[in-house]
């Protein structure tokens, strides 16, 4: 089991790495490092303390913390969704609501597939999520660094180098094969 | 379009992650930074402000900021041929002149086929630019730590485990697809 | 050469880089820091100061500082083997005994078969550690990040999002070239 000082000291070390800080109020943070290690027992990962996830991975992957959206958000409004992380000026201050960027379609899949429902699933929502394109993962690599990683879409920016998004290009498993395709 | 603020903050996040220091005198910073903004808006990405980029992305990718050359330079100088980015004991001292690790025959190709004279540009160049060999990538991989990545040459060092430049290798296809080609 | 200057200096920031510090007894530190150069100086690569190498780079990948035991070792002790690195809280602190990690049969392979007795080295035993299962490679892929990696096993957490191994899975090649195995 991860205890709660573990989710802890993994969020204290990821923020110092991209010199974030966590929520200043420690009853929040508190509550969210709990909501944290509450999913990773759920689920088997530590899904979004402030999103209802689908209890699969591959569907619930965007929503792991840190999420996708983690970044993004941080660059244009100074704090995650759920204000676990900030950017350091933002210590102390009053945090503006952070619009959801979860796609709407992804957020009501998930609600209506979640595990507490589970019971009374409708098999073809729990096809619709396996079948999902955003579970169809490709290979892209970053034009500027070359990092490469197979996810459904490319990450908002690069982890290695922090190129946008838009530099990112689906690398076809054909440009390294050609030689051995002939 | 992308403001001095967030050219600045990019830049800031980068020099803590790793633990390297901005250049101390405030207006030349600020002159860096906007060469930066300038070239993002002109080229679509932050080629370096200190170097002539041809606008062909992928014969610009070494000196996208932060480029190819920083980590050799600050590691063997204190400081980036821009000296943007410093390591932190260098804060405040003379910095000695840094020189260009580009290769000669690539600065000379970017210098003769800049957009800024592209209305005489002869397209011998430009094709010469478009086959120059520095476009040719392939796939590495750091044989310390397994890190894979699609470029022309290898990192100076790894971006994961900082192993140098000599530690990769490049990774045949063939190597992981042998089960496939039976 | 690798001056100890600079493998002190790689060490700082790569310690920086994931809130770690560097063991707080300079004198013991400046031994860590000179076995580390020794060793880079005989194998061509930085192993461990406090482990046999067997002077095979694909065998003793797992144990170039810093080594893939480093970070499972600090999550749990708060401090790598050799003590080099520590968890910040640990500075200054009596550090408990870290058991080794290594599994006991790569140890034995490499005492065996160390350069130090390559004079009177057992054909047999060589051509063991080149044929091991260790140095047998597979791509995989972080399941959160889409993170790829090409290693005997996943790293304990993924570099890039912090994720456990257990959320690595073999990427198998078909995966991305279904579309031109057809």
């Amino acid at each position: 089991m991860t205890t709660l000082k573990k989710v802890r000291q993994r969020a204290e070390e990821d923020a110092n790495a991209h010199s974030y800080r966590l929520n200043s109020d420690p009853d929040f943070l508190h509550a969210l490092l709990q909501g944290l290690q509450k999913n990773e027992e759920r689920y088997g990962y530590p899904s979004c303390p402030c999103r209802v996830a689908s209890g699969e991975l591959e569907f619930d992957r965007d929503i792991i913390c840190p999420c996708d959206y983690r970044d993004p958000d941080i660059a244009e409004y100074g704090a995650c969704y759920c204000t676990l992380y900030l950017r350091k000026e933002m210590t102390g201050k009053t945090i503006p609501q952070i619009p959801e960027r979860r796609p709407l379609e992804r957020q009501v899949l998930a609600y209506e597939t979640r595990p507490e429902i589970q019971e009374n699933r409708d098999p073809t929502l729990a096809r619709n999520l396996k079948e999902h394109p955003a579970t169809t993962r490709k290979l892209w690599c970053c034009r500027q660094c070359g990092y490469i990683c197979f996810r459904e879409n490319p990450p908002y920016t690069c982890p290695i180098c922090k190129a946008k998004r838009k530099m990112f290009a689906e690398l076809h498993a054909r440009t390294f094969l050609e030689p051995f395709l002939k």
